[in-house]
């Protein structure tokens, strides 16, 4: 930690916060320069907060930490070695992770019926993915808009799972409906828009199931690291960070604003397993498939892409929603490239998957 | 609700589009310029999605709603008169409104221990402040920071407001916790990282309690709104915005920008009355004095100041707490300037304020 | 200047690094703590570029500048004493700064016509204020708007300025108009898309005109400050910096979000005065007046204004600008605050005005 | 245009509009909904201002383009046809465009002196890179950075042209320079910081020369076609568009955020060619690589990438710029993935670039 001090700050106010310094149990160094000093805190410095600092004197300018807050999510935790999700389907373990096949994560945005559901999760199955994700709490701008068909949403999941054996992730947004979710889903989501609930983290990180936490809105990477923080301090290690865009100045022409970069960027502070979602970061179905192959040479582990049997008639986020034939032909293209870059060949696009499209479809 | 079609949309695709319509019970009315057409559509369309009509056909470009799609948030519902939100405390009425006298709300971050709040309460008393904050639970980024002293620390504001007849106004995280905060708090808060927890928002009007909204770090207005109609539409109709900066690209110089003309704004769009927090949205105490004072020209209703009998010593926001003797000064200072105003003679910093701020100064 | 290294830097790299930074000419002393060092940088460091020590190693993680990039813009540049900039006109000399009273600059956003311009500036100096804006050369987003009428418009400022007094604010864009526009132009105003159009900036300052330097959209303080630097360093000390807004993330009810917060902070860190163009920030006439007061109680030095003759009929930014009713009305509401806040008694609103005004009304 | 009424317009204000516009010659149509007045205006709308409109009336609530502002820069004005940007260098044509081989513009940030650009220049010939880049005069947020060595290091640029058969990009930052820039370059960069900078961006277009629009820090699409539309209507087809980071929330561990998603949003809206320049939208060498890979996943038509033979030394962006090794193994790893798009055969990565790579870091 580095205590900046204002320029002219009295010698007895330095000597004073040394004081106070040492009395913490820590070793300061100063550095003298054009009547600037600036004080360089040795010892165990995890525990203080910048602002703890700040606060001990009006001639403080600026308290930096030279380590990252973040501890348990640093790529340093790990002594660099990059950490995997296992989770458990009944098709079998799937693994998210920096050395594993890219993992696919598709379905609707709401869940809306048994047959909607069903029906995409076979879909879903027949195109190689492993998870079938959809809604059953839906964070709705608006009240007076669809809210997610709640608990029988969940039995829902759970008959689609049952049917292709699928893993399923799905979001929660109320502590008080965590038990439920967590009985249920494999993946735990929590949304963008929860991403500093931390009664939620806490509280889901207790459940001990996989979590999903996706970026807020305005996030900047530190925030979500430590949003993922704290899932990790509740002792739970499975925690993927998923990237769905980010508000900027510009929304004309696309709901967010997806961040690709933070790709390389996380693999260099974090050992967690990243996905990204480039249907809520576009908002636009007709640009999923160009992002998707973006997101995969930016080295994604994992994307979620949503699709529905029939998107004009989604009860949410149809717009971005892709048809199945449209799904299918993405899984087809995206398979070499998975493979160019060393993430596995995906089972991609059979027979079954264009018949299971064309069922749909006409149905 | 207007729908622009792209240009050169087959006929026979609009024309299935104006039966769909129909079919909704709206009448569309279309206006065709430069192989361009655009539907109007007459009728009751609140209850319609922007995205459900989107989502009808590839050919739509834009669907725009000619009314906010706020409706009891509207100033336009109560036919343009503003609400009054009156919260009974030990010493009578308070009401917040655009004709009423400016309210104060002032406080530490978090509630530390019975001392330290029941003689910041007796301070906040005698500057003639109405209103006692402070933080039970407290949203941290950090998991190793602070996270306020909980349930014992509600108990301790109920014993600054025994001591006082001052008003609580304390946050809620979590609805697992609702029912504690609404027994205890006079106005329940709901923090600017929760604005888009709606499943708080939901249960938090439910309780009939008075809700403070801090707006979300990079939410709209109209999402802020939206956040309001979700609490209004539970029945509550007993809602404060309150504004405390927003995120912009500069963080260098202060924590978040205070964007005040949200208050002028804001009486063009709702009968909701208005809240600033100078402290967090500057996140330095050298501001606050000088933004509480552009607070009150921009002409909102409330003000919510942090002042700590030591800030340096403060567990959660020390930077940006007042110490008594500021605070003293400030309600001095802003005296004439809300009468000038027209809101009202407030019974400032009387001799008792002087002598409680120097007794917390020594102590 | 301080430099972070990487956890677990080689200690051959850092004595590398210590050896060249000797070179250089400065004193480099280390701070070790958990496989951490950070060198500090003892010297003359205010030639040396962030990115030129950056690049020395890759194994630097970041490097920090202890003091504040700008220097001559610096409040210690004058050791803590605010500057003045006195611009003569022919109505006498008017100063901007801290400890004078407020300057106003009202006007119209072009300059359309003889009689518009000389008009308005009869009703801007009846109401007290001391310059006349108006735009010649129009920075507009469309190339098939008004681009403003140029050097002729110029010669209309003048005619302006021969039949009021008043000293005359106009933008220059290009570096080839300077000459001229230094010419007739009291104070040469750098628009917001030119803040760091630095050839212009060096060329304007090299006139030795007293300089008007908007912040541009996005422009970060300290990045402002800078571009106000490239003035001074070209020899001028004569520099007005002026808030109209930033870009944020919502745009739907306001053009801009005005940062008034700035005015304080600018005063902790520059000695340059400070102006407010609450009509460019806001973008609607309608919240001029309020953030107009805001603006004065955050201790702005001067207000820039628009006014139009006839709004409606305005060839540009007509929504923002002030009728000369509600500008007389404007200016007869502020002079009270003004005084309250120290900033002179304005010899405001006089029957002349109200009269010019009425004239201009029904024009 | 669409002209949305506030609630309860009086019938008589919106007769005087109507009026008003028949007199424009437009034909007004209105829809009426809940005391809510929609006017649709047909006609030739193209020439008329938003603002001209909002200024008729107070009762206005919002003006609405139908279509986009932009015309020559529109996909339509080219009936849904893809522009081609055809540059002649001593090589050869090369050609710009989506049905075109990936262009490949690489070199330094500032050209330092004849060696290291005629050395770097051959690296990058050796590669099958078309065009060098280097910077003459560099836009520099401080007054004391290195600012370029402006004339004479176009004279470098043009033996490097000499030496290597390679075209020339380069920048342009004030009107005064634009003839001796013009002369020598084969294309002209207008930089980020003055893609408003309305009078470069006519006398640039005027120059005939193809012109490289870098988008601004936070520009929005819209602004930045309207940008390039300046340049279309000086008469010259000639541009094409580079998206370089924008400015978001998060600057901590990336310079800019690069928006990747703008290319197929782009391929909708326009028809002219795109550019990504990783290099200076990360800001940090190590990230360039993957977002390089992620730029042609996205389907961009042309790549800048920054590469200095000792990046250490470099006079300006080190930190971002890739060693001459990096370079070519970056050359040999996006060949296939080029060839994978469709994008053509690059004769990459020969023994000659290596040994020149070699040649260069030994130097």
């Amino acid at each position: 930690m580095i205590v900046i001090m204002k320029t002219y700050t009295p010698s007895t106010e330095i000597e004073t916060l040394i004081q106070e310094f040492r009395s913490w149990g820590l070793t300061p160094e100063t550095i003298e320069s054009n009547n600037k000093v600036v004080i360089g805190l040795v010892g165990d410095t995890a525990a203080i907060n910048l602002e703890q600092v700040q606060q001990l004197s009006p001639f403080i300018e600026q308290v930096l930490r030279v380590k990252n807050p973040f501890k348990r999510a640093s790529l340093e935790f790990r002594n660099g070695e990059y950490s995997e999700v296992v989770v458990p389907t009944p098709n079998g373990d799937v693994t998210f992770g920096k050395s594993h096949p890219l993992v696919i994560v598709a379905g609707p945005c709401s869940v809306e019926n048994e047959e909607m559901i069903v029906e995409t999760a076979q879909l879903v199955k027949a195109t190689g993915a492993q998870f079938i994700r959809g809604g059953a709490y839906k964070p709705r701008s608006s009240p007076y808009a669809f809210q997610g068909h709640g608990e029988s949403a969940l039995h829902l999941l759970a008959k689609a799972r049952e049917a292709t054996g699928l893993g399923i992730i799905t979001e929660v947004m109320d502590t008080s409906d965590l038990v439920m979710v967590a009985e249920i889903a494999d993946v735990v989501q929590i949304g963008a828009r929860n991403m500093q609930n931390f009664s939620l983290l806490k509280k889901a990180g207790a459940t001990g199931k996989p979590i999903l936490l996706k970026r807020g809105l305005s996030a900047t990477i530190e925030e979500w690291l430590m949003a993922a923080e704290y899932i990790l301090a509740s002792g739970n290690p499975n925690v993927i960070l998923c990237e769905r865009g980010i508000r900027s100045f510009d929304k004309q022409y696309t709901r967010n604003t997806l961040d690709l970069s933070v790709v390389p960027v996380l693999r260099n502070l974090t050992h967690l397993p990243i996905m990204i979602d480039p249907s809520h970061a576009t908002g636009y179905s007709e640009y999923v498939p160009t992002m998707t192959k973006a997101a995969i040479a930016s080295g994604t582990d994992s994307l979620m892409i949503e699709v529905h049997p029939n998107p004009k008639k989604a009860l949410s986020d149809g717009p971005q929603s892709l048809t199945p034939e449209q799904f299918v032909e993405l899984m087809q293209e995206i398979a070499p490239l998975a493979e160019y870059f060393g993430r596995g060949k995906l089972p991609l696009a059979t027979t079954r998957a264009k018949k299971s499209s064309a069922a749909l479809i006409t149905a």
